[in-house]
C-alpha cells in the first residue's frame, strides 16, 4: 500500500498554556484538525499533493483565527495585505504572490501564478489584475474586518511600531499558516500564506512567498512550509537550507529540519518554526520558540494536533 | 600581503559576435572597465566589500548600456520598474526592494534598506516613501529614456510579449548586472540590479531581489550574483545553491558554480549565468548561453574583460 501525509501549521511563536483558555485551545485545535482533515480527504481520494495542501491552506485562509486570508492583520494604512506561495515537488514549478488586497483564497492565487502566469512571482497591484483575469474569487473589505485584529492595530496605529501577530503584550507571534504533503504518486508539494505583521508599512514583503526561504518543495528531499521571524529565515534561505542538507549532506528530514531551526537559524537570531515532509512519509515539525499551532497525519495513520 | 579581489557582469544571452560592431564591443568593454575599476578603487583604498559592490553597481545603473538604473527597460505602462539586492557575508544581512521607481541607484535603495529599516525586503510604492525618508536620490522620468530601450517596447508595446532584453529579433539578453567583491579584511559581498523585462506587466518580480536565488553572500563559503532566466534561478535557488555545494558538499567555488549553472540550472531549463569569489579571493564567472557581460580584476592583480 502506498504512503500518503500532511502536516500544517497555524503560526509558530510564545504561546504559552498560561495565556490560552480551554476554549481558545478547543477552537484552535478544531480549526487545525478541520483544515487538516480536508487537506488528508484530497490525498484519500487520490488527489495530487498540490491539491492537498491548497485545500489545506484555504481552509486556514478562510478561518479567522490564523493571520492568512480573512483572519489577516491590519496594515499602517487599515487594509489588509496578504502573501502567499505554492511549489510543485515533482516538476519545481512554484508560484508566489505579495501585497495581494481582496483575494480570498492567496495560496489559489499562487497556484494560478504557478500554472497560467508564465511567471513564478506577482506582486501588488499587478499580481490582482492578473487574479482578476483569472476569475479569481476577491471579498469585500469587510470581509477581512476582524474585531480582535483592529484591536491589535489600534493599540500601533500611528506610531512606528510594527507588531508581528500579538493578542497580548508579552506575546510574540508569527502568524502565518502552511502545508506540505505527500500523495499516492510519491509527489510531494508546500503551500504558504500570511496576512503579514499588524501595522506594517513600506510595502515590507516577508519569507513566505520567497520560494527557498519561506516555502520550497523537491521530491528528491523535502517539502517545506516556515513560519517565523520572516527576514531572519530569508537571510537563512531556510526552507531550501533543508534540502540541502539532506541532498549534499546525506542528513535525514529530522535532523536536517532540526539542524536548521535549532542551530542554523537560531544562530543569526531567528525565531519560528516549520513543517516538512519526505517522499517517504517522514513528517518534521521543529520549532525553537515556546510553541507551533501544528497538526500531521502521518503514512501509519496517526494523527497529531498540538500547539505548545 | 592580503588579497582583494573583484568580479561584475552586465547581463547574459545570446550574445553573438556576428551580432556586434567593434565600437559595439568597446562601448561595454569600457562601460565594464569603467565600473571594475571603481570598484575594485574602493578595495584597494581599504574600503569594504559591501562599498566595493555598491560602486561598481551604481556605474553599471549610471550606464545607459546594461537594463538596470538609468538603462531599465519599459514596462507595458512605459514606466520603469527597477529591482536590487545587496548582502553582506560578515553578517549575513541583505536589503531587497522590487518594483521601484525614478530612484537613481536602486543598489544604494537596497543597502539603505539593510542598513536602515529593519526589514530586509521593501516593495513598491512602500520602498520608495522609504526611499525619501532617506533622502535617497531621485531623478524625473526622462533620465531613464533612452531610444534603443523605446524602441525595443514600441515593438511589443500593446501585445501579450514580454521581452527580456532584446536589441535584435533573435537575439535573447537577460539585463541584469551585478557585482561580487572580497575586501582587505577577508569579507566577501554580492550585489544585483535590474530593469526587468520589456513590456512586463502583472508586477512580476524576478530572481534579483530574491536572497538566495539572484543574490547571496556568506564569508564561509561564496559571494554570487547572477542574470539570466530569473523564473528558473528562483526555482532553482541558485545563488544559495552554489554555497550550499561549497558548505555541505566540500566543492570549491569552480566546481560549485560550474555544476550549478551547466548542469542543475540548465536541467530544469534556464539559461544565463553568474559572477562569484570567495574568501580566498578565487572568482567563478560561468554560464550556459553564448554570451555574459563580465569583467574580474583577481588577487594576482589580473584583469579580464570579456563578452563571449
Amino acid at each position: 500500500m502506498k504512503k500518503i501525509a500532511i502536516a500544517i501549521h497555524g503560526g509558530a511563536g510564545t504561546l504559552l498554556k498560561k495565556n490560552m483558555t480551554p476554549a481558545m485551545e478547543q477552537s484552535y485545535a478544531a480549526a487545525l484538525e478541520e483544515a487538516l482533515t480536508a487537506g488528508r480527504l484530497v490525498l484519500q481520494n487520490d488527489g495530487d499533493a498540490i491539491s492537498a495542501v491548497e485545500e489545506a491552506v484555504k481552509h486556514l485562509e478562510d478561518s479567522p483565527l490564523f493571520n492568512a486570508g480573512k483572519g489577516s492583520v491590519f496594515t499602517s494604512a487599515g487594509t489588509h495585505e496578504m502573501d502567499a506561495s505554492i511549489m510543485d515537488g515533482k516538476t519545481l514549478n512554484a508560484g508566489a504572490l505579495s501585497m495581494v488586497r481582496g483575494v480570498r483564497n492567496p495560496v489559489s492565487l499562487a497556484r494560478m501564478i504557478m500554472e497560467k502566469s508564465g511567471h513564478v512571482f506577482l506582486a501588488g497591484e499587478g499580481a490582482m489584475a492578473f487574479a482578476r483575469q483569472m476569475n479569481c474569487m476577491f471579498e469585500p473589505e469587510e470581509y477581512f474586518f476582524d474585531e480582535l485584529r483592529f484591536q491589535q492595530w489600534q493599540q500601533v496605529k500611528g506610531t512606528d511600531d510594527v507588531k508581528l501577530d500579538h493578542s497580548a503584550l508579552d506575546e510574540k507571534k508569527f502568524g502565518t499558516v502552511g502545508a506540505v504533503a505527500l500523495d499516492i504518486e510519491g509527489n510531494i508539494a508546500a503551500a504558504t500564506s500570511t496576512g503579514g505583521m499588524t501595522n506594517k508599512k513600506f510595502g515590507r514583503v516577508g519569507d513566505s512567498p520567497m520560494i527557498g526561504a519561506g516555502n520550497y518543495a523537491n521530491n528528491l528531499t523535502c517539502a517545506v512550509s516556515c513560519t517565523g521571524s520572516g527576514e531572519f529565515f530569508i537571510r537563512g534561505v531556510v526552507a531550501y537550507d533543508v534540502s540541502c542538507l539532506m541532498e549534499y549532506k546525506g542528513l535525514s528530514l529530522l535532523e536536517a529540519a532540526d539542524h536548521v531551526i535549532n542551530h542554523r537559524l537560531k544562530k543569526i537570531g531567528g525565531d519560528g518554526g516549520l513543517v516538512a515532509v519526505d517522499a517517504n512519509g517522514n513528517i518534521a515539525m521543529p520549532f525553537n520558540t515556546d510553541g507551533m499551532y501544528r497538526a500531521s497525519w502521518n503514512a501509519n495513520d496517526e494523527k497529531l494536533i498540538a500547539i505548545y
